[in-house]
C-alpha cells in the first residue's frame, strides 16, 4: 500500500502540469477559455478537460458573463486561492533552478521590495530548513 | 506563443506526480529503487523512467552503496533539496482542502510546535496574499 499522504492527495487534484498553468493565469486575472489556452499553450481538449476537472473538484467556478450567446468565465473558490502558496514555491524554485538566465516574471510585495518567497514556521517565523522537522505522528510512514 | 515562465519551466521538470511523490520518498529518507516504489505506489516501469530523468535534470544523484552486485541509492542534490518548499506547501494546501479527515502526517517544526508552513516575503516576513503582490518585469505577459 502507498504511504498515506496529502502531498499525494494534493497531486491527484493538480498533479498535472496543464492544471496547475490553467490555475495559475486565473491567479494572473484571466478567466477565458480562449485565452488561458493561448498563454498556456494547452491543446484545447486537453484544457478543456482540466478546466472541468478543477470546477468538479472544487478549485474553480464556473460563472457566467454574457447570456446571448451563454459564454462563461473562472474564478477561483476559496480552496482554489490556497494554491496560491505552492505556484510561488514554485515559481521561485523554477526561477533558482530551471529557467536560464533572469527570472521571466518579476514581482513586487506589497511591501514595496522585490518579492522573494519564502516558507516559514507560523509559529516561530523562521524558514523551514530540510532538516528541521520531524514526523511526530502519521497513519503509515 | 505561451508565457515564459518559471512556474512553466518547473512542470517541465517536476510535473508529473511521480516524479513529485519520488522526490518526497528521498527527503523522507527513503533512497532505494524498491522502497520507493512500494511507498508511492508507482509501477517500476514508471517509476525507473522518473527517477532517470530526475537524475538527468539534476535533482537527484544516483551514488552506488553495494559493489557486487553492484546496487545504487538516490540522494538530493542542492536543486532537489530546493524543492523542499514546494514539497511542504503542497502537503499543506493538500491537508487543507483535498484530505478528508485528519492530516495523514504531521510533523514537528524545531522549535517545538507542530509544523504550519506558511508562504512569508523574505523581506518584511509577512505572510504574501493573493493581491499583496504585483508584477514589475516580464518578459511577455
Amino acid at each position: 500500500m502507498p504511504r498515506e499522504c496529502s502531498i499525494a492527495n494534493a497531486l491527484e487534484v493538480v498533479g498535472e502540469k496543464w492544471s496547475l498553468l490553467a490555475m495559475r493565469e486565473v491567479f494572473w486575472g484571466v478567466r477565458r477559455f480562449d485565452q488561458i489556452a493561448r498563454n498556456t499553450g494547452a491543446s484545447r481538449d486537453i484544457l478543456a478537460a482540466r478546466l472541468r476537472k478543477l470546477v468538479e473538484v472544487g478549485l474553480l467556478e464556473r460563472v457566467p458573463y454574457e447570456e446571448h450567446p451563454p459564454r462563461y468565465e473562472y474564478v477561483l473558490t476559496e480552496a482554489g486561492r490556497g494554491l496560491h502558496a505552492v505556484l510561488l514555491t514554485l515559481m521561485d524554485w523554477g526561477d533558482r533552478y530551471v529557467t536560464r538566465g533572469e527570472p521571466p516574471t518579476v514581482w513586487e510585495h506589497d511591501c514595496g521590495q522585490v518579492l522573494e518567497p519564502q516558507v516559514t514556521c507560523a509559529h516561530c517565523a523562521r524558514p523551514v530548513e530540510t532538516d528541521g522537522m520531524r514526523l511526530i505522528r502519521a497513519h503509515r510512514v
